[in-house]
């Protein structure tokens, strides 16, 4: 079973992650989840949760996997791509997202990942494309 | 010329516009811009600007534009999808961005949105699709 | 269980599923599967099949899917937006796709679809947003 | 001024491009051009050009225009997203279709094309990411 690196993901200087009250509960190379409790910070102005709260949750969730199967090859992810479908509009209460890995290749990874509401209703689903670099290249 | 409504639209409470430091600088049915400056809060761990920032960003533009051309026609605007491709990474500085129309049909629009570093290099871009739905009708 | 309409939809005047030599092997409104063998009109200049074979794919199953849905409402839909991640670069042999519904609802579809090859492997995947609109009225 | 490599580009074994009378009018490193006459075989079963089909030629420029970048680097593109909006339905006629590059980088590349009918009239838009690898690499 692959280990799990939330509490060291958690403790990262992550400041989007952490100004938006994100927790990730779940770290590894093939699942990464998360939860958080809706606040005002994330509303759009209609009150509810602002579509780039969502697409930067699947953007974190599928940061971070990716990550962890990257580093133990020598390489470092970055992210080219995020389209994110939006379901249902939410105002309150706690959302979690769970993401996996569509595709773990060396040139690139792709993750979707899911948020739902509390009674299980899905919120909001995205994909992200992420570029592997060996650690030392720089990319133009 | 299209009448500006940016400081209408900052007056609004836009919890996570607001929390991200947002601020709007033009907003037309043409075009809608808006600026920040990078601060921690804006970063993902490796000390960059999160993509959820550049999505939601071009998400918050996109969602003015096309209320802008909604509401005289008695019409609201709902998020669809929102595709953003990153392009450079950003640590720090003002960042700007603008939006255009691509079409404002009457079922639906499409708004595209380009945000520049401060030596106007591209460092995201992105598309948005919303619905657009009578003011009475409920979305299901 | 949901009724199959595959033969009636094979039996329909769709020029370009036809000219593809896509056969839908499964249609109805929790499923859509096809299969089609490749050939020379599905590659690109490498010889490898045609990104917009697969993104044709995924749009051709998610449009059924969702129209099955729609007809019984008095609904026909409109496809607005196709994603599509190209994973694994193919040659030859026979390929399948396989469509479920990411949401159902009144205003709008998301169908998700997952193109394989004969050993399994994930070769693509993709995501379209459909608008559905009352059988009368007019697209604007 | 970019070389127009058009009549090469025609010259290629594009088996899925020619099968659907797709005729490249420029092809350079800063725009790709190409035009086509609607028949049956563009259709969905509306009668509708097939949403496969403007992805497929948005894939086709934005591929092209990548590769003129690339080969003089001894690089060779591989597309990894495409994301089309569809904005208005086409039943006949002559379509015209324009690519530019957003972002011409050593590791990727982004191109945008837009699609449309002979009154000028948008008919779809989208946006393609490609990966650049060294012509000899291997893609994981």
């Amino acid at each position: 079973m692959a280990e799990d690196f939330a509490a060291m993901v958690n403790a990262m200087p992550n400041g989007w992650v952490r100004a938006m009250g994100i927790v990730v509960t779940r770290a590894t190379s093939d699942e990464v989840t998360c939860e958080w409790t809706v606040e005002e910070k994330h509303h759009q102005a209609y009150g509810i949760v602002h579509g780039g709260v969502h697409a930067g949750v699947i953007e974190t969730l599928a940061s971070i996997g990716a990550a962890l199967v990257a580093l133990p090859r020598g390489q470092r992810v970055v992210g080219l791509e995020n389209n994110t479908s939006f379901i249902r509009a939410v105002r309150a209460g706690k959302l979690t997202a769970t993401a996996h890995p569509v595709t773990r290749g060396r040139s690139s990874q792709v993750w979707e990942a899911w948020i739902r509401d509390e009674s299980g209703a899905l919120v909001a689903q995205g994909r992200v494309r992420l570029l592997c670099i060996a650690e030392e290249q720089k990319l133009g």
